[in-house]
């Protein structure tokens, strides 16, 4: 970590400017107050998902409301790969999980997608998008992925966008190895600039019929992650992993 | 899922063979009667870790004990690559995940390093027992990774054996990208078939000295995980997803 990186760190929406002012929500006032001890006069890092990290220093700070003035940027803005993590939800501690480490691994959009044999079809998204933004927040991130609310398997892929690839993890074992089809794909001309994302299904797999389905779409990559069972939030976070090593930032 | 695969599968340390009497713990008989209010004459998998995972019928079931016989085998025993994972001992919530993810990512051992700044020194190894062995339960794996009790990082390091490898993931932001660090040293002769280690720090990363000590180690591959700083527990199932990718079972 950089020596000017501030040690609490929160999220904001406002914009961030020198000079400017920020207005802090009650939780977020509570929390610096009554959790962190902080005082008029004390300053943290603020960011926003577009303006990079600022340093501000606490203006006021009452029982109710905290205002703080942005003084010096000390961490540029920087954009994740544009890749998005389609998976179908699971029970809550995992689902958090995929959210948190999503978020470490530099996913742009979280899309939760209904699948036939998703067992546990309940989201909630604003619980998901406040771990997005304690994990960003306590990683030293400025960046936070969006999360969408669920929707079918079948209306995301009937509206998938031509260019955006998938990364389909498939469980069923007749795919190639994960690690090479990426590689083969990347050596192909423009394959290195397209969006992605990556999609893992539910704890019993997908259908014949959502397998079938998958296999016909041109964007589509088939790949297998190796001859163990794995969980989902597993499955998510080794082919991210993978995918930045191949596609995204972690190749720098 | 394989058809013949049991639902129900319990991990035992007796030799499994046909015709054979295994005899389960109190824990185990009351998981089987009154969680799963399995009876006598009902069928389970078992598995040990060397005999693969058999189809067993329940021959006697009390309160207090329950027998079984093999009958046959349904899943053949299969060895993990040779990798272990070091890792700094964690927060217990994340270092049971790790303790699990390691199990679903073909880990053989397990074995904490205490460093520097290791702030949760603490290890219940019969516990990080236990999540392995559910871990394989649940997955419909053969294997249990085994779980060592904590050692100082010195230690392990002053007697490491001279043919393992160990994949350093450094979060100094001075080490090469690990994908191609391990691309690079599997195109060297005799290099695919060394044992290996993956090795992650606490949440504070490495000392300046334990840095220098494994910089200067010649098994010891320095990688970066990228841009991002990552928890413990995502660093390690990405990096062991990443090491199975090139050196492991999941090139297959």
């Amino acid at each position: 970590m950089s020596d000017t990186r501030e040690h609490i760190r929160l999220y904001v929406e406002a914009p961030l400017a020198a000079g400017g002012e920020v207005a802090l929500s009650r939780e977020q006032t509570h929390y610096l107050r009554n959790v962190m001890r902080q005082n008029a006069g004390d300053s943290i890092g603020l960011f926003n998902g577009s303006d990079g990290e600022w340093r501000a220093i606490i203006r006021t700070l009452s029982k109710q409301s905290c205002t703080l003035e942005p003084q010096a940027q000390i961490q540029p803005q920087r954009q994740n790969p544009d890749l998005w993590l389609l998976c179908a939800p699971v029970k809550r501690a995992r689902m958090e999980l995929i959210a948190e480490k999503a978020t470490e691994l530099g996913v742009r959009e979280i899309h939760p997608v209904l699948t036939t044999y998703t067992s546990a079809p309940r989201v909630n998204v604003d619980r998901l998008t406040a771990i997005t933004i304690e994990a960003a927040e306590q990683c030293g991130l400025v960046s936070v992925p969006r999360v969408h609310p669920p929707e079918k398997l079948q209306t995301v892929l009937d509206n998938w966008p031509t260019q955006r690839r998938i990364l389909f993890c498939d469980e069923s074992g007749s795919a190639g190895p994960a690690l090479t089809e990426l590689q083969n794909l990347k050596s192909k001309p423009d394959s290195q600039t397209a969006p992605w994302a990556v999609l893992v299904g539910p704890e019993g797999g997908f259908s014949p019929d959502e397998r079938a389905m998958l296999r016909a779409k041109p964007q589509s990559l088939a790949v297998s992650l190796g001859p163990r069972i794995l969980r989902a939030d597993t499955a998510a976070i080794a082919s991210l992993g993978l995918w930045q090593s191949v596609f995204g930032d972690w190749t720098r």
